[in-house]
Order: C-alpha cells, then sequence, then structure tokens
C-alpha cells in the first residue's frame, strides 16, 4: 500500500514515455485530499541541484503540500533556465487538472544529468495520471513502481500506530535509488505520507530526525547526487493527533525499513554490509569513522570477495578524520575478533564471509559515539553498471 | 641508475624469501656513503601507523641516515610492540653490517596488514644485500624492483644539474606503489637520492614542497596506506653547493616523473586521468574540488566506459567542500566544451575517451585557484586485483 495506507491520499503510474528505451512506467503522482495539507521535506546537499529540487526547496516554504509528481527518464538538472521552466511548467500542469496552485505541487526528477525533459509527453503524462488515480494497493504499487531507473525492484513500507483509523494513525511510503540521502548518484527519492494530525514544525522536525538515522546513514558509493528528495505529507485524514516522539519513531521505522530496501537493491550489490563504530569520542566521530570505512574501495572490494581483510577496515578508519588510537584499536567482522590493540588475534579464516550480510564493528576504545552506515560491496557488476551506459 | 646515479651512493636488491609467493626479489637496500649524510623524510598522515614508519620518523628526527632498508612480502602494520621490535632488529642488522648505529637506518615495509614478518630470513636477507652492494645501473634496479608489490614494472627516475660531477649535481630515486602519499593502500615507498650539498632544514624544506605537488596530487582510490614513506638523501659527494630553488625544482621534476610512474602503472588502470580545477576561490578549494572529482566511483567508471558524462563529473564538485556557482562552472573534457553555467553546451559525443590519456577541466569561475590530481579509471581489473587476494 505505502502511499495510500493512509487515509487521505491517491496515487498514480503511468507510462509517458520519457525514458530512453523500454515500456517501462515512467511518471508518477502522489495527491493529498487532506482535509490538510501539512509537508516537509529533505533535499541533496549537492552545490549543483537539479532544477525539481530547486522548485520543491521553494514551494515547501509554504510548509504545505496538495501533491507530488514524479518522473523517471531525466534528473532535469544542469539544464538551466529552460530546464527551471520545464518543472514550472510541470507543476503548473498538475495544478491545473487538480485545481490547486502551483506553489502545492513539488517535483521530484530522476535520471541522466544535463538533458532536457520532453516536457510534451510529461504533460500529456500528467493527464494521463491524474485520471488514473486511485487510493488502492494498486494504484500506490503503480506510483512507487514509475519512478525506479536501476532500481530492480520498488520499495514500499508502512506501519500503522493504535488502531487506525479511529484510534490510531497511518506512515506510509515508497522510495527509489541506489544511495543516501546526501550520497549518491543513483538518485534517491521517497515519498511518505502519513493520515496522523501533526502540525508543520512537527513533521519538518521528525522528517529530519528520522532521515538523519536511515537515508543519511545509507552510503553505497559516496557520490551526491544533483536530485535526492524526501518528502513528508500528512493528510491529517485520521482525526488522531501523533504525538511527536512517537510520530518521530513511526516515521523513522518506515524510513528504515525504506532505505534497507535501497541497500538491498543497490547497484552491483552482491553483499549488505552494516558498519558499526564504536567507542568513538562521541557520535559524530563514530559517524565519520563509520562512513570513511563504508566509502573505502579496498574494504568493498576485499568483502565482495569474501575476505575478512580486516587491515584495510583498520587503515580506512585511521585515515579518516575521527580520532584514532591504534592502542585501543579493534575490528570484529561477522562477530570473529580479529583485531585487538591494532594486532591481529584469532583466526581470521573463522570470519566466514560467504553470505549476502556482512556486519563490521570497529570499537575504537576512546569513548562512548556510537554510529552505523550501511554500505553494499564494490563488485564488477557495479562497475559494469555504471560504466556500460550513461546514467 | 636512479639513487646510484648521485655519487656515493650503493645499492642492492635480493630475493629473502619474504613473499608467500614466488621467486621474486623481496629485499633492498640504499647505503650512503657519504661524506655527508643529511636525509629527510614524509611520512604517511594515517592514524594507524606501521611499525617502520614509527621507527623511521623517530630515526629522522636526527636528520641524518646512513641507510635505507626496505622489504615486499608484509608491511609490518598492525603487528603490535613484537611487530616494532621486528623492525627495530632489522635496523639493528643493518646498522651492525654496515657499522653504524641503528639509528642511521631507515626501513620501509609493504604487504600485508597485521601479519609478522619471517624475521629470521629478513636478517639473513640483510647479509646477502649487503654482499651484493654496488654503485652500478643494475644495482639500483636490483632495489627498485625488490619492493614492487602490485605494481608491474618498475619506476626509475634521475635529473642532472649543471655538469655532474665537477660543477653540477644529480638528484635520482625509485618509486613503488599503486597510490599517493597520503592517500593509497597500496603502499607507495620512495627513496630519492642525491650527491648535491645540501643542509638538512635546505632537504626537508624541499622534500615537503616536492611531494606536495607530486606524490601527494596522485590520488588512485582514495585510501591511505599505513605505510607510505618518502626518503631523501643527500651524499654531498658532487662537494658542489645546490641553490635551494634549483635543488627543489629538480627533486620536484624527479618525484613528479615517479608519480606519474605510479600512475600509468595503478591497480586495474586503463585510463591515465588529469584532473584540473581552475577558477576556484583559491588553490587549496582547487585542490578539494580535483581530488572529490579524482575520487567519484561514478566519474571513474563512466571514464572506464569512456563515456564523457560530464553530468557526474559537475555532480561530484558540486558535492565537495569546495565552492561551486551552478551559473560558473564549465566542464571540459579532452578538450571539448561540454557544460557551460552548469547546462549542456555542444555535443558529447565529440569528446573521444578512447585512448588511454583523458583530461578533465572544470572551471568554476569563482577565483584564481587551480590544482591538478591525478588518477585512474575504475575497471573490472581494479576490482578483480583487490577481492581475489589479500593485499
Amino acid at each position: 500500500m505505502s502511499v495510500t495506507a493512509p487515509q487521505g491520499f491517491r496515487a498514480a503510474g503511468v507510462r509517458a514515455g520519457l525514458r530512453a528505451h523500454g515500456e517501462r512506467p515512467d511518471l508518477a503522482l502522489v495527491v493529498n485530499d487532506g482535509p490538510e495539507q501539512v509537508a516537509a521535506g529533505v533535499f541533496t546537499r549537492n552545490q549543483v541541484k537539479a532544477a525539481p529540487v530547486l522548485w520543491s526547496q521553494q514551494v515547501l516554504r509554504e510548509q504545505r503540500l496538495r501533491a507530488v509528481v514524479l518522473n523517471a527518464g531525466g534528473a532535469n538538472a544542469c539544464t538551466g533556465p529552460d530546464g527551471f521552466g520545464d518543472t514550472h511548467r510541470t507543476a503548473e500542469k498538475v495544478a491545473d487538472v487538480l485545481g490547486c496552485g502551483a506553489i502545492e505541487v513539488a517535483v521530484c526528477s530522476t535520471g541522466l544529468i544535463g538533458e532536457r525533459l520532453p516536457i510534451g509527453r510529461l504533460l500529456s503524462g500528467v493527464d494521463d495520471a491524474a485520471g488514473t488515480l486511485a487510493d488502492g494497493e494498486d494504484a500506490a504499487t503503480a506510483a512507487a513502481t514509475a519512478v525506479l531507473t536501476t532500481d530492480t525492484v520498488d520499495k514500499q513500507a508502512v506501519r500503522h500506530h493504535g488502531t487506525p483509523p479511529a484510534t490510531g494513525w497511518t506512515v506510509g511510503g515508497f522510495a527509489k535509488g541506489a544511495g543516501m540521502m546526501a550520497p549518491s548518484l543513483a538518485t534517491m527519492l521517497v515519498v511518505v505520507t502519513t493520515d496522523a494530525v501533526v502540525d508543520a514544525a512537527t513533521a519538518d522536525t521528525a522528517l529530519r530526525a528520522a532521515t538523519a538515522m536511515t537515508f543519511d546513514r545509507l552510503d553505497i558509493d559516496g557520490s551526491t547526487s544533483t536530485n535526492d528528495t524526501v518528502l513528508l505529507l500528512s493528510s491529517g485524514s485520521s482525526g488522531v493527533e501523533a504525538d511527536a516522539d512517537a510520530f518521530t519513531e513511526v516515521l523513522t521505522e518506515v524510513c528504515d525499513e525504506l532505505a534497507k530496501g535501497l541497500q538491498a537493491d543497490a547497484e552491483g550489490v552482491t553483499k549488505r554490509i552494516a558498519v558499526t563504530v564504536t567507542g568513538a569520542r562521541d557520535d559524530r566521530d563514530a559517524l565519520v569513522g563509520a562512513r570513511a570505512i563504508a566509502r573505502d574501495s579496498l574494504v568493498k572490494t576485499a568483502l565482495f570477495g569474501s575476505d575478512p581483510n580486516w587491515g584495510r577496515i583498520a587503515a580506512a578508519v585511521g585515515a579518516s578524520e575521527a580520532f584514532v588510537d591504534p592502542q585501543t584499536l579493534s575490528v570484529t567482522v561477522n562477530g570473529v575478533l580479529l583485531c585487538e590493540a591494532a594486532a591481529a588475534v584469532g583466526d581470521r579464516s573463522k570470519a566466514d564471509l560467504s553470505g549476502p550480510e556482512i556486519t563490521v564493528e570497529v570499537d575504537l576504545g576512546a569513548g562512548e559515539g556510537r554510529a552505523t552506515v550501511l554500505t553494499t560491496d564494490l563488485s564488477h557488476a557495479y562497475v559494469e553498471e555504471n560504466s556500460a551506459y550513461s546514467t
């Protein structure tokens, strides 16, 4: 169900003919029928922002959205003022068919950077999508599927709180992408909906907290897209006011499930790797260290080869900005302690990495800081997928 | 000739049996017969430093070296106090055969992290090496070859200043490694010799200036070794005092040739890529931007695929810490302007990347800062080499 699981939302996914090849759908529409239209958004930190990001950031200042339109087949990034005009026209078209203002419509795009979108086909697609809007499971899946690019499966998640609809509320969402909030060029687009009654400030705070602990801790290739966008829309139609903490918790669960779905379907993935750094001076230092390990090409190729090469892990964290004292550094891979005080302990062959899940645990022994970053291995398939054609 | 080209130096390379496989030589010795023994060193910035780095940093405080002993077959990193003891014994052994103090002997190691060296074989190897020390071309090549790991060719360079020996001096050196000064796990070890008369302060300043513009601007995979070491030894035996500027210039030329040799022989290389950022706010910002592009997996896989995917280049620099204004951003690949004001110009198919050399030029249009970073593509061979066995 994802985005249509909460009451007050309709969705659609259609084929507008935006993709270079194939018959796949490529245009999605998510509509909030209210009664409320509270919204919040988190966007790429890349200085080079796509036109739809610039547009959506602007309209989100009002903290309300009636609809989100998303397209695959082109990122509309590095397309100049004309590209921004295309985004503007798209939002106006959606506003036109829904009878609202363009300022109530967010736009998300994904695909190749630097190419204009076929705007005529896109605008026709909006008509088609509006004509097929529905609130069932099929509609949500159609929307979740239409925005996929190098993804191989759709990613959807739903969580309930209490007993909806009378005495509870629901959060649902879909995601596309092979990467993370700030980092990833295989753009991440996420739409999360809820029928909980939340004010704009609560929605914004909860979304930032949830993304910081989920999408922001997924790092596939260290690259940062021009288009990354996570949007939260609340219809308030459950009539049940959500406690801020409970809302943040449920929202984080939905985002976590979607983030893990992105990890499992990342480009070229053969191993799903969770890197946890403990004993750092503080949580920030732990995150810096974990991210450095998760991004290290030599670590990622070793794990692709099922090689518990802890020396590369020690070197990667040692080279990071996190404080590392070799004398208190230990490394555990898949539960087997391999390095203590920066020296070998035990038998490295006991760490069996032949399965698809790998845990890397680094204890810096310097404090209480802790963080986990999810990543994937660096495989032949990753190289193939990213060298064989432009994405 | 490399390290034996300047007067006053002898070298040797022998097989001590340190490598897991094969019959290749693995132990090198370079001896400075004086009359002077001025020395300077630059080391990895990794917080996890190998035993030979800790040792050599310590002895370099005296700013003089009689000899350098180098081994392949083991990095002697993350080996604890026992590993440090092995390095110490190695230096003492060299001191013993040369009749000097251990404090006059630097040690360099390369190979797998976390394993102890077979110290008995290593010490026997020092005897063998001492017995074959010579000042000719063959001896220099034997030393340059003995320290190779995943390298496929030895890297040597020589430059003369004036007319040596009577009215000039010479700088020579060898290098091993597939990476760079701070970054690279495929450890970079470099020994440069000269017969110029230079004081310790001049040697140190010149070496830091030379490495900053050469080895420090080579970035193969963004990883930083526990063992990277660059040593400069001066015998002063030309009797000709070198002007500091001239010495820095010639030393930089030798380091530049060696760095380009490392780039050309990097792991899995199919393309040699020079990334130049101009128009940055300052040189530091230019370097930050160029390094971000040079490290980006999506840029490197695209260039492996001969794809002039300038959007990934714009995204990589935009995601860096360097200041980027999309309105003044341009990207030129192999001389063809593909992006201006962060939008497409011209025909991307005109940028022919089928050859082995690729230039990426990014003009940020924000100032006068400028920097070049050398890198390579991310190929199937890189993944193969780094996943198929432990290095």
